[in-house]
C-alpha cells in the first residue's frame, strides 16, 4: 500500500483505450501512470508544465508495470503514487492504479527519471535550476520517510 | 478511384489500434492517412523529416474520414493517396485506405495543409524554401492532371 | 455558436497527446471528441456503456475535424457538443474544442454515427431496442428545436 | 546481446508517436515491444490472430522497459526479440529495439505473458490447446538452450 503524499488522481477509461480483449491495452497503463504523475507533481509545487518552461525536462529511465485486473471502458480510475526517491538529480515513484472507482488493483508500477536542461540534454540539479521544486519535493520526500 | 502517383503504403494492423468492437479504432485511421501521406511525401521527393530540418512544418487545416468497412488485427493495409492541390503555400490530399490486403476500402478521405515557418508559425511559400520540394510536388500535380 | 444541450466536457492536455511540433497531435482531437460525446450520452441519459451492455453499438460513419487554434500541454480543455440529427437509426453532432479554460477555439468538427446490434452489425432502431434512450434523444433534439 | 530466433522487425518511427520532447513517447516502446513480440510469433508459427481465432488469448502479466537512447521521427526502428521462457501455460520474452536502422540501442525490456481461454479467461495449456503452436515455441526455445 502507497503512502499518500498527495490527493488521488481520478478520470474514467476512454473508449480508445480499449482493445480487441475489451478490456484496456497494457500501454495505456503507462499513459495512465505517466499522467497520475504529472497530477502529483502539480499537487506536490513541482508543476511539470512550469518546469519545462524553465529548461528542464524530466524523461524517463525505465519503466515496470505488473497487470493485475482488467478496466473496461467507462469504469473510474484512481491513480495513486509516492515519490519514493528523489535528490533534485533522479527521482523514482510506485504507483497503484485502481479501477470500478477505487475497488479493484488494476495494475502496479514503477519508474524512474533524470532531470536534463531541455536544449543541451545535459543532465542538471534541480537544486540550482529550480530550487523552489527541489525544496518542495525533499519536504514531499522527508514528511513520508518521517512517518 | 484515385490516380496513382506513387506506389501504395502498406502495413498491417496493430494489435493496441483494434477496441471494444474488435475492429480498429476510428481515430487510427487518421493516423494511418498521415502514414501515408508522409510515405507520399518522402516517395514523391518531398519528404517530411528533411522539409522539418529545413524549418517548414505542415500542420494540418481539416480532415476528412468516411468509414466504410472495419479492418481488424493483423489485416494488411493498403494506403493509396493523391494530391489534389498544390501551389507551395497549400496542399490537399485524398486517401482510399484498403484492407484484407486491397480487397475491401476500409475508409477513404481527404485532408488540407498549410506549410509554416517551425519558429514563427506563419505561412511560407515552399517555392522559396524548399524550391526542390515545390518542383516535385508541381510536378506530380501536373502529370497527373496531364493524364 | 452550438446550442448548449448539456454542461461542457472538461479536461486537460496530456503530455503523450502532443507531438514534435510541440502541439497536440491532430488524431487526438478525433479522440477528444469522442470522449465529448460519450460524456454527452451519459449526462443525455444515453449512457453508452449501457447500451453497449444492452447489444447495441454506435460505430461513426463519417467524421470532419477542422482545425484552428494549437492546444499545448497541460491546457484545459473544453469540449461543446450538440446533437443536431437524431431518429433512433442514425444520430448526427456538432463539436467545438476550445482550450485555454475555453479561451480559444482549437478545433470544431463533426460526426455522423448509426446503430448495430453488436453480434450480427445488422442496423437496429433504439425506439426498439433502447426505447428510454430514444425518448431521451429525441427531447434532447427537440427542446433545440424549438428554441 | 539476444540470441537472433528469427529475423528482426523493423519499422519507421510515426510521426504521432513523438512528443513535446521531439521524441518517440516512451508508451510508444511498449507497442513497439508489442508489435515485435506478435511479428516474432508470426514467424516462429505460433500466429497470434490465429491463436485467438482458436479461442486463446495471451495478456500481459508485466512489462518493464528501460531507455537508453532517443529515437526520432522517421528513424528506422530495429526490433530484435528473444524467447526466453515458455512451457505452454506461460511465457517470457527479452527485447532490444535500435534505432537509427540499428546503429543506437533505444530501449531493451522484457515481458512475461499467460494463455487465456476468450470466453471463461481461464488459463489455459497450449499443449491442449494448440498443440503446434506449443511444438514450435518449444523447439525455438529448445534451439537457443542448446546453442
Amino acid at each position: 500500500m502507497l503512502e499518500r503524499q498527495v490527493e488521488p488522481y481520478t478520470r474514467r477509461v476512454y473508449y480508445y483505450e480499449t482493445d480487441n480483449m475489451g478490456i484496456v491495452h497494457h500501454s495505456n497503463y503507462i499513459r495512465i501512470m505517466e499522467e497520475t504523475r504529472l497530477d502529483f507533481m502539480h499537487k506536490a509545487g513541482m508543476d511539470y508544465a512550469e518546469m519545462e518552461r524553465m529548461g528542464v525536462i524530466m524523461p524517463i529511465v525505465d519503466v515496470f508495470c505488473k497487470y493485475i485486473y482488467s478496466a473496461r471502458y467507462d469504469e473510474e480510475l484512481v491513480g495513486c503514487i509516492q515519490l519514493t526517491e528523489f535528490n533534485g538529480v533522479r527521482a523514482a515513484f510506485k504507483y497503484e492504479i485502481y479501477t470500478l472507482g477505487g475497488k479493484e488493483l488494476a495494475a502496479s508500477g514503477e519508474s524512474h527519471h533524470c532531470f536534463l536542461d531541455v536544449n543541451t540534454r545535459i543532465p542538471v540539479n534541480l537544486k540550482k535550476r529550480c530550487p523552489e521544486f527541489y525544496t518542495n519535493g525533499m519536504a514531499i520526500l522527508k514528511g513520508t520517510e518521517k512517518e
